[in-house]
């Protein structure tokens, strides 16, 4: 009897969590469709990768649903709710490595693995080699994969949170990637929008590439990858291939920045309330911090190098503009301008785009109010008794929100540090083992040194470091504490 | 006559910092005697170098002793107190350079300075070459320098700050490196047997360094400069000139680590009180952590080389004792073990010693709170509303430490972030850039990578590099917002 009741409760509690994989894995079948439909023009082995996939995915989801009745309303914990987050990243992670798995002869299940992970986070960083002949089916898999991973990274941070405060969870409380957007309208009407805005966007660059010399099927996979900030390309050379076509460095520009945006404020301005993006204190920061950063670089190369300046500007505002925005395209290997383009490049990785965004990193918020935190110790040294109020985009910065803030700091930091050394117990030389580390939880795709800098390659690392390096990019995506929490006995008591 | 009033204020102003340099340069005159006594038997060369540096040391002493007339009390503002922190490091660094750079031929005033910023900060970075065959009175200046900077430090942690909280100045109170020692007798009294102890503990150094196989000269430098945590050798091989007797290394190991714990608790062990010693959180986390690193490196040595286990434990005590303790001492290229080890060597860098002690570094206690807090962050994810309160030592930990700890990691960080971009402009590769500048601002003395590695020189870095490296070993040394704070505007109001 009493392990009766306990199998009834354990099923009750995983029973929303199936709920969610589910639909999780009806979208992955669904996803197959372009792709599968591209592969009949192929060989037999993409179409049956896709329709294997396709099918799996769908089996899986019916189980779910049979398991779990009836019923589509549950009041979930908290617990419940971290377990949804990372289950279903996984198991889209598992879905998008299967048609690269069949349909790429020769590849471990740990490479597809890594190459669906670094599409899903769009990180962008690849294993693939030969670009440039493989079949469109696959190329256009892994555009969608960085397509869905980024607006499914919105909604995360933006749309499902206000359901997550109703439910008095605060599972993004403790990241405040997005209490600035809670005067938002309500969750399905934001979802809504949010994927308009998304879908136009995405149109657009494409339109643009088109227009610039893209081809049709390369203008529709880039503008994917661009919008999503994810970086895969259809080009081993990644944009570089189009080097001679300055127009789409500077389109690739454009959209990478408006990926990096926060998409909450493209709804408010949808609405008429433009001004909300301008006057926005993240974005205002984020825009001068990227054209100063862009400026300096340009003038030290031009005055070191024979390079023109329109060319300097057009490489430096398109590499700067990838790696911040954790985009991760390469339209020339910037680590060979000089050991200090190195180190700011170094930096540029942990920087990240504006909360609410496709891009990953520390996000540039943190780093505004890590400013202004730390000149207010400093004047604390001399007026021991002053009190200082934080306050950003009009609001003021509780307490709470400055702890969280830093507490996530030092958890991007320790999580890297930790992954460095993983990595380099594979036999990875110090460059290589930080800067990959780095840019696998920062989401940002090539690393620094010869192995997998930007005119490298994942490929030649071992499976451990493949599947070390899938890790820290989920937990990147995830903001690392809804992973970590998942290690301490607190979560796992009631 | 308001021309006359402010020169009279900015006079009164600064007495009290003119005074205390004058002490200073009197201490800097008395410690050219020893050196200048052994360079008698030596070349003229050097006997004119300590001569001239004392007689210029005496007479700006009494120069700066007849500005501030016969007026021996001030009551200081923390400006003040301040000015006289810093403008005494930067006197005694100048002081200490000036042997260096008359005594040396073809030794550039950067390298001089280097030299001697090195040796106060007791980072014991080198940019000599041809030790083995240096007249001897150099080397006994370059330990006297780290000897006296040794006790300069731990003076400036534990016995300068019951005077500053008494004037309402919390000169430490945000890097709170000391407040573990608040309950201990005056401070007068305290200081002598702060002295006492560091005496005692360098003769005890002395006597085991030569009983082991070391010539009498080679154990009092080597003494002065393992118990202050500096680093400086008399040999080109550092340490591992004695590395056929590993008795020599195990003796520099156990005084390495007595110097770098915390110096008020021998001060109350004298008082009979040794449990508070060996019950200090700080003390044996310390030492575990030290005991955890030396036994998983030697094990993973001897399981991938065919060195024997205790050679492989030798080494590694000393070499992972001199790095976290911030000596510097090297006994063999550690950075040869493999990948794996030039990671774990680059982390050590920044744990650093005890509180109250010569060591630099964050100081462990820094990282014991940063772990407590951080998994409490962790807790409040799921129990939002719940409470947790911090204790370290049997004390409260309140949000202002909390603050200021917080604040202090930032700032390391960062400084040494700014000082590795600094050094890649004077073309410096990465793991240089990046090793050097920890290295000086934890002030540990070895870097990694061939140039300035354990089996490097800094010698031929250009000056800026120099100059830039020297800044950062006195921002490091003086818990860099000694520094920051002057920079900010309300320093400098009234």
């Amino acid at each position: 009897m009493n392990d009766n009741k306990r199998a009834g409760e354990l099923i009750r509690f995983l029973q929303p969590i199936i709920l969610v994989l589910s639909f999780v894995l009806v979208l992955s079948a669904a996803m197959t469709i372009p792709s599968g439909l591209l592969a009949l023009g192929e060989s037999r082995r993409e179409v049956e990768a896709f329709l294997v996939t396709g099918a799996a995915c769908l089996l899986l989801a019916f189980l779910g649903f049979a398991l779990t009745g009836r019923r589509r309303r549950f009041q979930v914990t908290s617990k419940q709710l971290y377990l949804i987050t990372v289950s279903n990243w996984c198991a889209f992670a598992v879905a998008g490595a299967l048609p690269l798995y069949f349909g790429l002869p020769g590849l471990s299940f740990a490479d597809a693995f890594f190459e669906s992970m670094s599409g899903i986070t769009t990180t962008g960083s690849t294993v693939l080699t030969g670009l440039d002949h493989m079949a469109h089916s696959i190329l256009l898999w892994r555009g969608i994969l960085q397509w869905v991973g980024g607006i499914g990274i919105i909604m995360l941070g933006i749309a499902i949170l206000p359901f997550l405060q109703v439910g008095g969870m605060r599972l993004f409380a403790t990241e405040s990637s997005d209490w600035s957007g809670k005067s938002l309208p309500r969750a399905q009407t934001l979802i809504r929008n949010i994927g308009v805005v998304y879908i136009t966007i995405s149109l657009l660059a494409a339109i643009c590439y088109h227009l610039a010399g893209m081809g049709a099927f390369d203008a529709v996979v880039h503008a994917m990858t661009t919008v999503s900030t994810g970086g895969y390309s259809n080009y081993d050379a990644s944009i570089g291939y189009f080097g001679d076509k300055p127009g789409i460095l500077w389109i690739g520009s454009l959209f990478m920045l408006l990926g990096s945006l926060p998409f909450g404020l493209y709804v408010a301005a949808m609405y008429g309330k433009r001004d909300q993006l301008w006057h926005d204190s993240q974005v205002r920061g984020f825009l001068a911090f990227v054209a100063v950063v862009v400026l300096l670089l340009s003038t030290e190369r031009v005055l070191h190098s024979d390079v023109s300046f329109m060319q300097a500007l057009t490489q430096a505002t398109f590499n700067v503009i990838s790696v911040i925005t954790t985009t991760g395209y390469v339209s020339e290997d910037y680590t060979l301008w000089g050991p200090y383009a190195i180190v700011v490049f170094f930096y540029l990785i942990f920087v990240g785009g504006c909360s609410g965004s496709t891009a990953g990193g520390l996000k540039f918020f943190r780093l505004q109010l890590a400013v202004v935190l730390l000149r207010n110790q400093l004047r604390l040294m001399r007026h021991p008794h002053a009190v200082y109020t934080t306050r950003y985009n009009n609001r003021q910065v509780t307490d709470d929100i400055v702890r969280s803030l830093i507490a996530f700091s030092f958890y991007f930091g320790f999580t890297i540090a930790v992954l460095t050394f993983c990595l380099s117990l594979t036999g990875l030389n110090f460059l290589t083992s930080l800067s990959a580390a780095a840019t696998a939880v920062a989401n940002v795709g090539p690393g620094l040194g010869d192995v997998v800098g930007p005119s490298g390659n994942f490929s030649s690392l071992t499976d451990t470091a493949k599947w070390l390096l899938s890790g820290g990019m989920l937990m990147g995506r995830l903001e690392i504490m809804t992973i970590l929490v998942m290690f301490t006995r607190t979560f796992w008591k009631t």
